[in-house]
């Protein structure tokens, strides 16, 4: 028998009256660029669909495209079963205040259980009337420089979705890019240690003679420590080589 | 014998041959949106001072009256400890790539030791050369949607700058904003519970007579759990009174 998945929809961003196209448009592509696609609108002050908007988004449009439009905002969030209020100060609201980083676990958390979860952002000169923070679970506030706290629209609706899309867990910690090589075996840098412990002896390197055992140790452990490539052993023989080469 | 504090600086943000002036002075209003403060410009195109930088950068002025200016990435880089070049793409080249959450922790620790760290950023276009790549310790890369990877040049200082803040660790995980009023005492819980209790039990709400014990309990649990404020306190005693007031 087969385990029946729950809908697991990403987070709907809910623009609260917006004003410009522009930003509407630019909003989308903040959106897109960390996979969110869902999209709501409160009655847009210019009505939709809207050209400015259209040509803002640009790659963006299927965005737009799929948004929903709503004339108040209990219309437009009345299926979603947690809602986040973006603002950048308090409101004489007795009510949780987030920071981005707990409101999108909360929401990674909720989108686990197949619930819908909404983020509302306000129109771009006022921001959120109480009257929208109230109808939300809590508060969402950015950590911003108290003593220059400006964010735009996107600039807002662009962190919300890199710290959605931070969480979602699949990023990878760290990767080392292996440009058309791979890392060297241990036999290849046993050659390259035995090459050049070979040469620098000739060369009369390892002095004073007592001191030699350990002088070698250390060279030893030095290329095994850079986690050399193919590419990288290969160059340092011919480094070697000519150098040696160009002596004579 | 007090401990001498190393000096801490915050992360340089490195613009590279960048070409708008208006995209420079937004780069300063997204760093000094998250706290930072120290800018370098390497061969910016147009010259320098550049006045469309500073009109775009408006409250964020500062940030450019002290940028430093380099003829090339060696000389603005040459006093950093550690060196982050962001890419968007993989360059060919052997080198750990890191994730912004992973690059930020990293600088955070380098800060710790007293050490200065590099944040690199290329032109608009075309973003870091190989060459200037190659100067770096490590790549970061935002996780963008890779079907719809376009960000701005401000956008992407957005991005560090507020991961470097992220990580500050000051920043209260939740707090409760509370609106003039303050948590309700326990006494005043249990006198509203009181007032419930033998209003509902006046009115018949506790039947049948064997379940009533188990109702109140149920209802204590209640009010507990609501956390309650001052302010609700007395709603919640005036609801009752102007219902039951009403009915006579």
């Amino acid at each position: 028998m087969e385990k029946i998945a729950f809908e697991t929809p990403d987070p709907v961003i809910v623009l609260v009256r917006p004003q410009m196209g522009e930003n509407i448009g630019a909003a989308a592509r903040a959106m897109l660029n960390f996979g969110l696609q869902n999209m709501r609108l409160v009655a847009p002050r210019d009505g939709w669909p809207n050209p400015a908007a259209v040509a803002m988004a640009s790659g963006a449009g299927r965005v737009l495209d799929t948004a929903l439009v709503a004339d108040d905002l209990a219309g437009a969030v009345g299926d979603c079963d947690y809602v986040l209020a973006t603002t950048a100060r308090l409101r004489g609201l007795t009510k949780p205040v987030l920071s981005p980083e707990r409101a999108m676990e909360a929401a990674r958390a909720m989108q686990g259980e197949g619930k819908r979860v909404a983020i509302l952002f306000g129109p771009e000169r006022a921001g959120l009337e109480n009257e929208d923070v109230a109808l939300a679970n809590a508060i969402v506030t950015m950590p911003v420089n108290p003593s220059f706290a400006s964010l735009n629209l996107a600039q807002s609706v662009l962190l919300m979705a890199y710290e959605w899309r931070r969480q979602s867990g699949n990023i990878a910690p760290e990767v080392l890019e292996m440009a058309k090589t791979e890392r060297a075996q241990m036999h290849e840098v046993e050659k390259l240690a035995e090459h050049y412990e070979a040469r620098l002896d000739e060369a009369g390197f390892f002095f004073p003679p007592e001191k030699a055992p350990g002088m070698k140790v250390t060279l030893r452990n030095m290329w095994s420590r850079m986690a050399l490539t193919r590419a990288d052993v290969q160059i340092l023989h011919g480094m070697l080589r000519q150098l040696l080469r160009a002596k004579k």
